[in-house]
């Protein structure tokens, strides 16, 4: 018996969909939305059309789970250690740098495409603007979580708000060069400006 | 003799070459970029395929045409009457809102296109990105110049920078669904964020 044919029938399909997945990602962010169809994902994944077609049967579903893979890596990357902050502004800083941080690499790339391409497709707008809005309330509390511990500062919402629509547009100035010195100056600046307003209270 | 005959040779050429632009500024902002070919922008800009090869001869040449005028057309929005701003805080609001403005609309969903595209294009990252640095820094003085028009403040600079990448990251929000009343509510925080740090220097 091989050990592929020992791994239980659940677990296999469970792998072969990340697989899937993961390579849905690793093409949306390198090759653009054009490549990302359910036959050239499977040939990246090593997975047969087969196999993929009965995970993910349109073109639709396959992006729609992609995205929501990319929401659910990112939630998790921005939730890491939230209780491990340090005191004082430097807390502040790391907030404001791990809330940038979801906005720049292949996962903001790949959703990038999702958008683009929802801009001009009303159905695709359809099936993503909910997974956006959970993403974006997952976000939110998990920044204001960071930059306010107690929830005691009435403009911490909406200075939160400001802090991701930020990093969103500074994830995509990332996009097309290596903007990550310039980067971290705006992130600093932003950080003082947050340190002050919180204190101004 | 018609009208159309009566015009002078260039300026119908410049008519059409305006018209072509404006069309495929209109398909990549509501179609998208598959969309966006040299036949189809013909089409639509009623152009014979002729006449549109003749100005453009590639799919290129008419995207970064369009891409130019998209962005000579959100700097001119964005310089208009500096001299008429209100005084006081009030002039660095409006300096936010214009800031903001050049990132929200059809001009800037086009360029989202291209942008998306050319992430995943290396030849159209390059012939891009000098557009992009020419718009950046155009932007980016007309804002310093809205908000620190003496010159003498040593944060304003960053400042604009920051300002730039918040409104980039709100017109992405604005690309899928109406976020009116959200961005209002931002650049009003962001505004009361500058009155207070350049009047902490």
């Amino acid at each position: 018996m091989t050990a592929s044919a020992r791994e239980p029938q659940q677990d296999r399909s469970r792998i072969t969909r990340e697989r899937l997945l993961a390579s849905a990602v690793d093409i949306l962010a390198d090759q653009g939305w054009a490549a990302a169809t359910v036959a050239h994902v499977a040939e990246e994944a090593g997975v047969s059309r087969g196999a993929a077609q009965h995970h993910f049967p349109t073109r639709e579903a396959l992006i729609t789970a992609a995205l929501e893979q990319m929401f659910t890596d990112l939630t998790a990357l921005a939730a890491e250690d939230l209780d491990d902050l340090p005191p004082g502004p430097e807390r502040i800083r790391v907030v404001v740098e791990r809330a940038v941080d979801i906005y720049v690499g292949p996962n903001f790339r790949a959703a990038l495409q999702v958008w683009a391409a929802a801009a001009s497709d009303e159905a695709l707008r359809e099936r993503i603007l909910p997974l956006e809005a959970k993403f974006a309330r997952a976000a939110h509390a998990m920044t204001l979580a960071g930059l306010d511990p107690e929830g005691t500062d009435p403009n911490a919402h909406r200075l939160v708000q400001a802090t991701l629509d930020l990093a969103r547009g500074l994830g995509l100035a990332g996009t097309l060069s290596d903007d990550s010195r310039r980067r971290a100056q705006v992130v600093g600046t932003w950080a003082d400006q947050l340190t002050a307003a919180l204190r101004r209270d």
